[in-house]
């Protein structure tokens, strides 16, 4: 005899603002979440919100959300709506999320937190003024979920480095490697905030904060634009680009650890290289993100004669969120990062814990990518954070 | 205001047997397929089959189906479901295929295709009949939708290869490098029909048959049981293996080439490393599962002073399903290849077209597996398939 | 003051038949082993023989050698002579050895040992009845002296995988994807005894065998020809090859380990890769000549989250032979497997030690090659060494 | 009959000074390079000066020297010698040098030039001024002559990466990881100049300016000291380390290119890593020390589809110097690019060539490691060169 299938775990409505890629991520994300872990509470896709009716009901309908609006601030005046989830541009983050969590909604906002300090500055104070009422807010560090990533935070957590001296972090992709590449809202510092600095090299500081436990206190660095001038997409002469095409800095932590990062868009051949390595007085670690379930792992106590890199597959019940997913040796990849980091924001919501990276988390990196501007406009001077 | 979400586009409803790793993965496939793919047939998750009604009500809440039963011949009878996916263990594949395609229902089962070539001989038959009334069977090598494999046989369909003269293949992992792992029904070949070479053996199989678009037709092979006595899980004393541990051997195809087979569960540090390899007189392709995202390409007509295996990155909107997920540089995982199987299995339903791998490929898989089993059998002398 | 430098290590002529590549590999590995290694016994080139007279010569001078002769019994001859090292083709080595051990000249001979097993059989018999004297007789199969398969060799003396259950090994080369290079001796059966078999599965062979330190008793194989007729490199219309291009066989060794082999000249991309992987219980190695000096090891006893293989980058003082090269981290390559490999005999010489692989040895491959060659004409049906 | 080899060619007398490391590397490269090379003039070992009588006298014995000295000006005077090979330590090498060079004799030094710019740049003058009466001398960066390294140049040279953007260069070894390794006169300012910079920068700054064809003209960099403190090696208290650990910057070159720089001896797990990118608008290119005979290439004009780093195992007949030594396929090792030096280097002294790296090159490197150290004082401010 058919059975119907009941509901049974208390709920909680999602709002999103946005459906661009990282709407699409979210989305699946809110989807997925809640069919491989055991959540305490039950993600309902209950609304999104973006400015154009059109569009934006076509995306409700294929990223499979209940209803749709076409003002951000109706999802944070309904009832139905506990959390807010905010994937749209820069600009516009601190004014949802301080609205939001003004009015008790949970946040969960998109990297880099916002596109100046002064923002980032205001939206942590807001999260820390909820989270005295038992309301919370995430930023989108999403790559600190992918597994490799957590288990060498593990690690490093558990002493295995020892003493650890250097990080080396690079961030490369080749999307403006072509000079006739035309020009976009991306490479306008108007818009953007900054260049490869803030859009990409943010995910290595946070990387790297987050590996270490501890954050950057001093940085030189120098930002580069390689190609000032490119063709405008409609063909109307060229546009003059106002941010970095890359960004080299150097800096310190509070323990010792010297750091040295490298963000670019002109990195031929490199579609999405995300490299980190910690050299410690006991081991070392190494990630590339284009390698992306591995995690190279050298233990500086094995003999001489037996040591080297290990290369740990990262697919095991052992591993960090594997347990959730498929049997050992079977991959995850990009889309996992998100849904694994929903899954760790519901547990924390329902457990009344403040999630992590918080709004203070993502001001660190915020405060980091303006101290290498500053440095940078400084003839590479070291500054502090 | 608000705005509710409408469905617009016509459902198919599938009924699925099965609820364990495969019942899983399945349900994945079906839950994401439309959100990323634009498919004729919105996919509805109507109901899914186990014995058990604790534990199938169970799955049917943790993996969002609508309904449940404890019958299968139920799916098959209702009107709602239009085709049944068969998730559930090799022994009970025919039954259910036969009886699904004789009530008009599409059928995707899941590989091997059954445990006997007996049984496989009968679902074919029953699929060709069924496809003359526009009702189709798949077969679910899933592995020939991993982006890279696909494009390996892009590649091979558009000659850069030349004459291919051989390849070699190989799955191995380490399930069973340990003596002391217990025995189970997998190492039964009254449950499992055969242990290595059924298993994991028929994916190499099957992949090759695809990427040279070509059967095998003979082979010469040797089976191998290493450990035959196994702890029974209850401490009761030990179990007889009656399977094989691993196989080799040595294949034909019609057009000259010859393929090397490994398939093994004593591959120690080899989580699942499904390994293919082509030597052509124009180029080699070299594909390893273990490092999922990237195709080995060697462009035998480039100068040899240039001329080596590039790593191709499959992430491309250039690259077979890419375009349909993420931006360029951002990976899949394991379970998207059965999300692109369903994808192409409902546009292939939609078009009234016969999807791929069908019934009679699955049945070549089989035949290859018994003819290996005989030749083993016959001090491993060459056996036409 | 100017001082000049003496002598003063008693020496050992050396006399070396044939002045080709293997000719110039062993002329390098006698001009430099008594630089780098602290030898009992210092080896003095004393002369080469070779037919031509006018070649010979000029090899001589470039190669470094005192004098030279057109009769290699002229060398057998030579007071001034202790070692005869015999680097010509393989049908002249038993005349050539059995006349210098009957003289009582130790011998090096390059590999394969002969052409034929009656061949070998001859030579070992006689090395055999040399030894007793104090004569001494090696097969020169040098890859037994690259650091890494040496490492490799102690970590199974050591115990370190366990009980080996499977060899897996491959010798591949490109040298005949092109349908359209030349006939030449070496693809004619009377001339080179057998083709990628003997020439470099013979490598494979003996290297499975040292590490594993116990012989192939049975076998069951395959070979083959892919393109049957080659353009004459004079113009003068096709040759028919009468040897096989590629081979293919399985292995069983007497603990119960199942080894499985390849070789072939038909891998496109493939250089010169020889690779070997052993499977344990507690441990595996994997080895590629493509990646000279590293070894992979994976310890099967480290726990679950943090095993893979290690990549060992063979270069350490801890390392075999490394000590007596550069400083950590300074590779090695090919030619230095010939300077290990004389070194290692001279000393074993001046010991009075059997050094290895001995005649024996170099037969025991030669059997397989023959065990390989009747399997394939029976079928494929295992046979016996 | 017995026939002696003659000379026949003209010689080169050779003298060396220092009889460490770069002694027996050097000995090695004198010895080799007549045997593979077809020299226009024979090197003949003739003498080597040491201070200590009887460690030179042992070491002319186990390196192959005719003769030997206890002053170098002795060397000098010698009219059997020709060209004086200096490869004692940085700051013994202005005073040698120019003695030679005044002295009417060829001069090859080994890297760094000098301790100080203002040695280099006497050194450079004496070199120019030697060169107009056609004698010539050269500094001994033998990096440059790693084939793969070579290969990169001419795919430079020929235009293969555009216009390149970045350069991005490290040399990480392990070699200070453990805070309990004793002084040693390289860690004091006063004897070894600089540490990891000057030590192992040297070799990247030379291999970028090597490769780009141009010098850098600014740089900002930061130099490190980890361990401050280490144990005397007699016992005797703890000693001051005076040198950097580490150094890191980045640098303009004229055409635009920015490179970053990375110099480590801290590096855990990374013996000697030497890495190299070039990132053009055409192509890009990596190298890695570690995987010594491969050269990655990625060519950004082929389609996206098929794009990809390609490792080209450099081995072939049309690499650079592989034509001299062995068959395609097999690999040359650490001291062969000594070997490939030496034989440049008489290749160009028998035509009247100025051999390059020039001593104006040697000291372009010298110029750079002082203005990163005036950056590194200046708090990381850009600097010229």
């Amino acid at each position: 005899m058919t059975q119907t299938t009941p509901g049974t775990t208390p709920t909680i409505g999602i709002g999103m603002v946005g459906h661009g890629f990282m709407g699409r991520a979210h989305s699946q994300a809110w989807r997925v979440a809640p069919r491989f872990f055991d959540l305490p509470l039950a993600p309902r896709m209950a609304a999104i919100a973006g400015r154009d009716p059109e569009t934006t009901a076509a995306a409700a309908q294929t990223l499979g959300w209940d209803s749709w609006e076409t003002d951000w601030r109706r999802l944070i005046e309904r009832d139905d709506i506990g959390l807010i989830d905010i994937s749209s541009p820069g600009d516009t983050h601190a004014e949802i999320a301080i609205a939001a969590l003004e009015a008790g909604k949970h946040v969960l906002c998109e990297k880099p937190l916002a596109n100046t300090v002064a923002e980032a500055e205001r939206m942590a104070a807001a999260a820390r003024e909820a989270a005295t009422h038992g309301v919370f807010a995430m930023t989108g560090f999403s790559y600190r979920r992918v597994p490799a990533v957590a288990l060498a935070r593990q690690f490093v957590r558990d002493g295995r480095l020892g003493e650890i001296r250097q990080v080396r972090a690079g961030y490369r992709q080749c999307s403006l490697v072509d000079p006739a590449a035309p020009m976009t809202w991306r490479l306008r510092a108007d818009r953007a905030g900054s260049g490869a600095l803030g859009d990409i090299g943010a995910h290595i500081i946070d990387m790297a904060q987050f590996l270490l436990g501890e954050p950057l206190t001093a940085v030189a660095g120098t930002l580069e634009t390689f190609v000032q001038e490119r063709p405008m997409p409609d063909g109307t002469g060229t546009g003059h680009v106002t941010v970095d095409d890359a960004a080299w800095f150097q800096g310190r932590f509070p323990s010792g650890t010297v750091g040295s990062f490298e963000a670019t868009r002109y990195a031929t051949g490199r579609k999405n290289q995300l490299t980190i390595e910690l050299s410690g007085t006991a081991g070392a670690l190494a990630y590339d993100l284009e390698d992306f379930s591995s995690l190279q792992w050298c233990d500086q106590t094995v003999p001489a004669e037996r040591r080297g890199f290990t290369r740990i597959l990262v697919s095991e019940p052992e591993h960090p969120y594997h347990k959730h997913w498929w049997p050992a040796g079977h991959w995850l990849g990009y889309e996992h990062t998100f849904v694994n980091e929903v899954a760790d924001l519901v547990a924390d919501l329902a457990a009344g814990r403040q999630p992590s990276p918080s709004f203070d988390e993502g001001l660190a990196v915020q405060r980091v990518l303006a101290a290498v501007q500053a440095s940078s406009a400084a003839q590479g001077v070291w500054t502090r954070v």
